[in-house]
Parts: structure tokens; C-alpha cells; sequence
């Protein structure tokens, strides 16, 4: 038995890194107030519907013909059924054997990399930290592409090699950046991953920001049921970042080497997770209602408002942004020539702001932040009067 | 890319696969009554106060001042304070870094392999499938420890070769049999790792269930700080199943090839893992506390009544069992020659009855069946008229 070498690293994750820094700050400043702009953490409360709906559940935990043991690993069938129907309502046919509730979009983007061997993976630049550093702790190959602006800041295939497999990780609208890939730009990953046997990893934790007729799913593509796995998440939907619930669809037409990904992913989790509680399944349910929906709905347009006021503050104060009205994130060049990290901690030590450094997503961030519009609406507009 | 063949096995996990069974046959008997003695999950509902301290949790997330988002990814200081105060009362110093709050001990002994390369696990024969089979999903070498009458159903380190390093996986009382190590076998695998500069993992799930003098943490043994993890859960002792609480203690001065297991795995949880829903962690808490314990007492001695129940009368009918007063399992021998899957397809077609087949826990388990004692009462006291 040896040690992986490749947690080695000395570096952190990105976000506990910055976690830690604001910890020390604050420690250091107990009379500052922190706006905190960082970590894409959704800051409105739980709406008390859906705590009733929970609480109803966890109620029935407490009598003997309600109680509840071991939930089942692929979650329940009245979730998944949920979620097979929202699928429909977009026109997608998925069955509920392809859908795996999770504890989060976060576990299962990661620990999904169980499936495979001899990995190369294919990462844009930046994107969320995790793709990135669940490859480098599992000693993977990655092949970086790096947005810019020659490219429109868009991940594109034509720099592959035509003749190898990958593991492509695409986030739509992307994590920092916030730009969102179009039904033509989708069209292009997929025909590459059908021709190389090559499989699309689609994270949509964000497609709820979307307001244009980009696709919110990437099975709006034809083809992708053969060469796409889908995340899903109601962390930033939903509110659910402390409730940890998400979904992963693994199409049955997804063959490799004839083998079937969905029932590898079946046995993965029957064997390395344990389910998802009861009550917080209601509780995602609920969210798929029409009710649910409209709750959500607010708490979205709440954050994108957010995310309004920063970035016309920003151009108003002549910052360059890129144009992303689909994310709730403000991806920000550094006027002034300055790292991210030197840049964070300027925000840090004159205002109490918590930005995360651009580089923490990768080497092409560099020179750049993000702003998290997840931030309450007051912390957004001090954060605007300070930012001039 | 390539997928990981190790996955083409036609075997499924095998409470999954008994899952599967027991569904088949209620939809061609819908009037037989299902004894369910087969998975170990707790039929006794949540406690009403565990409840009140969940949704009290709960509420709290519905207000803009109290609403947390993320959780911590190794655990709230709350709980791991807690948790390190219950060791302090066994004796045992640990300090809260060396705690990680997860989503259960399945998942933490499965997902701990990532921190490993090359890995030869030690492992016993019968014992809980998720060790062998999470190994087996990797591609490790496996040895695995045969338990019989010629050694007492204990696992011992005698025939390893003392020149490599392995991982060495411990559950104790054991799952399925019920046999719990002493001090003494504790301080031979605990020398034995120092020396090999080998990992024990130890899995101490039923400690609840040690009625007498053995051990219940592997940190009652001297030298165990250099050499073991333990993962414990909330599942057995407070009825979590559903709810998903356990914890790893990883202790500092567990180094190998100069790196410190404790900060991989804290670097592993942050990428890997999202953390515990606040709410769930309050009530892990709770279970901690003086109340709590003997709210878990009554319910532990309910299924410990069964399993005397049960073992008192399969004795009385002649069955041979192995003495095991310190597990909610009983672990029976076939007496008329037949595999463990003939007899549990047997007890199912005739009576409904649902046991676990003894094979399933390894190939020394076969001609044995497991009997779990946290079945609801009225099903132990019905399956003991019918095994006779």
C-alpha cells in the first residue's frame, strides 16, 4: 500500500483557502463588517412552505407505520418521478432508472471520476475549481482550455486530437465567467464525444439564471443520450446548499467499451454512498411543484437583480466585465494590473469585501475576480459604494 | 480514457441484490406478510425529542439572520466538540481537528481508498460486503482472512507477511458474526501496523452493542494514534440510518511516507464532499447529550432483547449459532447442508422471512445465514414460531 502522492499539494481548495483568510481577518478585525461576494453561497432563507413540507416528513420519522430506515441509494421513486416530469416538461424523454439523487452536484461531479481509468480529461480555463482538482488528486491527465477573448471566452473542440477519448467537462452558464454555451456551441462537444467515444460531463447547476433560449439541459442536443451524463443540483435553485440534494442523469444508450455507464453509476452508489434523507427528498419535490417553482422563482430573479445592480455599478465605474446575464456571478478584469490574490486581499483589508481571486479557477483567471451576486441585496449595495 | 473494467462484475452489491429479490417476490405474493430480518436497518421510530431538536434546526433556516448555507465540509465545531467530549469520557484524547463530521460510515470506509495507491487490504472473511466489494471496484489486492472455528472467528495478523503495508479493515463485534476482539487481539493488529507502517481502518458501527469489557475504540489500544482511522456512525446506536450522520477520526500523528493522512483527508473531504445539513448535525448533537444517550439506551436494548429473543430460541431448537451477545446479529448455520441463497430463497418462499445469505459476507460465510435483530418485535417473536 502506498500514499497518493498526489495529495502531496500544498495548495487548498480554493474555497476553504479563502474561508481560512476571512477567518483570520475577521479574528484579526473583529469590528469590520465582512460583505461577503466570495463563495457562490445563496444567503436568502428557506421559504416556510418548504420547511413545512420537511418538518411534515421528518414527523413521520417519529411514528412506527411512517418510519423510514436506509433510504434507497438512487433516491425515491416519488423524487425522481419529479424529476423525469420536469424533463418532459422541456420535451426531454428520461426514464426514472437514469435519474441518481445525490447529496449534491458537488459529490458526484467528483467522485464520478471512480468510473474510469487512464483519464484525460478535458477542463476549461477557468472554471469550477473542483473539475480540476478531483483530477489532479486522482493523478489524471487534463488538457486545459483556456477562454479569452480570441475565443469569446467559449471551450471549443477543434484543438482536440480526433483520435483519443476524453472526459470533457462543460459548465453552462460557466462558473466564473458566466458565459453560456449555445445550442450550436453544445452541438459541436457532442458530435466530437460521439466520434471519439469521448464522455460529456454537463454541469447545469446554474441553468436556472439562464434568460436567453440557450439550452438549459444537454440533453436538448441530439445525440447527447449517448455520449452525455448530466448534474444537476438545487443548491442554487432551490436554496439547498446546506441541505445537500442534487441529481445525476446517466443515460441508458450511454455504452463505453460495452459497458453501461448508468449501471456503473448504479453499482458506484450502491456501493460508495448511502442515499439521501427522506425528508429533504420531500423537500426537493416540493421544489418541482408549480409552487415550489414560483418560490424559487423569486429567490431567483432576488439574485439576479443582484447581479443587475453590480455589474451596471461596475460599468458605470468603467470596470471591465464580461457580459454574462445569464450567471449570477460578475467576472471582473483588475483594473490596475494587480494578481487576483493581491487583489482579494486589497478588497479584504480596505473594505471587508470577499471576492474570490480569478486565478482560483484556473491559470487564465489570472488578473481577474468574481463577485458573487448570491450576497444579500444590502452587502451588494455598500459593496457597489465602495467599489469606485 | 477508459472505463474501469472493474465494474463489468455481474455481481451486484448485495443488499441491493436481496433488495431486488424481496421486491420480486411481494409482487407475485401481495398477500404474503414480509418478516424482515434481512438488512440491518432500525425499525424503532425517531425519539419525538430528537425530532423537535431537528425541526427547531430547521426553522431556523427559514429566518435571514439564523439561515446558514454550505456546511462546513468536516463538520460543524458543535458537533465535532461533541463528539470529541465523548471520547474524552471513554479516556481518549482526540481534538477537533481530528474529527470530519460525513454523510455516514459507508461512505467514509468505501471513499477513503482514494487516498491510497497499490493498495493489498486485509480484510475479513465473512465480514460487512462494502470493504471487499469497494476494493474490488478499485482493483486492490485483497487477502482476505478466513473466520472459523480453528480461530475463534477472530481475524489475527499471524500470517502476514511482516514486509509489506497494508490496509487492514476491523469491525468490531464483527458483521455478520458478531465476534468482538479483545485488548489483547486489538494490540496485536495495532503492533502489527506500527511495525508494517500498515493502515487499520477500523469500523466501530455496533459499538453500542458491547455489553462487556472489549473495547469500543480503537484508541483504547496503545499505539493506535499511529497507525488507525475510525469511522463510527449514528446509524446503529441513534437510529440514523435515514438521516445519514457519522464521523472519521483521523488522527494527526497517523504519517506515512511523511505525509499526514490527516490533512489528505481533509484536502479529500473539502473536494470530494459537501458536508451535513445544519439541522442533522443538531441533532447528532443531541444524541450526544445525557438525554440523548438514554433515549438510544431504551431503543438499543429493545433490539439487543431481540436478538436474545431470537438466539434464545433457534438455541432451544437445536440450531447452532455463534455466541454473540455483544450484536444485534445472529449468525446461524445451516443445518441441512444447503447454500446460504438456497436457504434464503427457503425462508422466503415458505414463511416470507428475509435473511441475509452468509455468502454474501464472503465465501467463508457460506452455510450461514444473518439474522438481524432490529427487526420490529412482532416480526422476531412470528419468525421463531416458524423456525423451529
Amino acid at each position: 500500500m502506498k500514499i497518493n502522492k498526489c495529495y502531496s499539494t500544498k495548495k487548498n481548495y480554493v474555497f476553504t483557502e479563502i474561508a481560512q483568510k476571512v477567518e483570520s481577518f475577521k479574528q484579526n478585525h473583529p469590528n469590520q463588517k465582512i460583505y461577503n461576494l466570495g463563495i457562490g453561497d445563496v444567503t436568502l432563507p428557506l421559504d416556510t412552505k418548504l420547511v413545512d413540507v420537511m418538518e411534515k416528513a421528518l414527523k413521520e420519522q417519529t411514528a412506527k407505520d411512517t418510519f423510514k430506515g436506509y433510504p434507497p441509494e438512487t433516491g425515491y421513486d416519488f423524487l425522481k418521478n419529479a424529476i423525469v416530469c420536469t424533463y418532459a416538461q422541456m420535451g426531454i424523454d428520461i426514464s426514472i432508472e437514469e435519474v441518481f439523487v445525490s447529496n449534491g452536484a458537488g459529490c458526484d461531479v467528483t467522485n464520478i471520476l471512480n468510473l474510469f481509468k487512464d483519464v484525460t480529461s478535458v477542463i476549461a480555463d477557468p472554471t469550477y475549481p473542483a473539475y480540476y482538482d478531483s483530477n489532479a488528486l486522482c493523478g489524471n491527465d487534463v488538457v486545459l482550455l483556456p477562454l479569452n477573448k480570441s475565443n469569446n471566452y467559449k471551450m471549443s473542440p477543434k484543438n482536440l486530437s480526433c483520435d483519443k477519448s476524453y472526459l470533457i467537462y462543460i459548465c453552462s452558464p460557466n462558473n466564473p465567467t458566466g458565459v453560456t454555451l449555445s445550442h450550436d456551441d453544445l452541438d459541436e462537444w457532442v458530435t466530437f464525444a460521439n466520434l471519439t467515444k469521448s464522455i460529456i460531463l454537463f454541469d447545469n447547476a446554474y441553468q436556472c439564471f439562464i434568460e436567453d433560449n440557450s439550452p438549459k439541459s444537454i440533453f436538448e442536443i441530439d445525440g447527447a443520450k449517448s455520449c452525455a451524463i448530466e448534474i444537476a443540483s438545487f443548491s442554487k435553485c432551490a436554496g439547498f446548499t446546506n441541505l445537500r440534494c442534487g441529481y445525476t442523469v446517466v443515460p441508458k444508450s450511454l455504452i463505453r467499451q460495452d459497458m453501461s455507464l448508468n449501471v456503473m453509476w448504479k453499482r458506484h452508489q450502491s456501493t460508495f454512498f448511502n442515499g439521501v434523507p427522506y425528508h429533504i427528498q420531500k423537500g426537493a419535490e416540493f421544489v418541482l411543484t408549480g409552487e415550489g417553482q414560483e418560490i424559487c422563482k423569486k429567490n431567483i430573479d432576488y439574485y439576479k437583480q443582484n447581479a443587475k445592480i453590480l455589474r451596471q455599478h461596475l460599468l458605470s465605474s468603467k470596470y471591465e466585465l464580461l457580459p454574462s446575464n445569464n450567471s449570477p456571478y460578475v467576472w471582473m478584469k483588475i483594473p490596475d494590473g494587480a494578481t487576483s490574490w493581491e487583489h482579494f486581499e486589497s478588497l479584504l483589508q480596505s473594505y471587508g469585501i470577499v471576492c474570490i481571486p480569478g486565478s482560483g479557477f484556473g491559470k487564465s483567471g489570472e488578473g481577474y475576480i468574481r463577485l458573487s451576486a448570491f450576497a444579500k441585496r444590502e452587502d451588494i449595495l455598500e459593496a457597489c459604494k465602495m467599489l469606485i
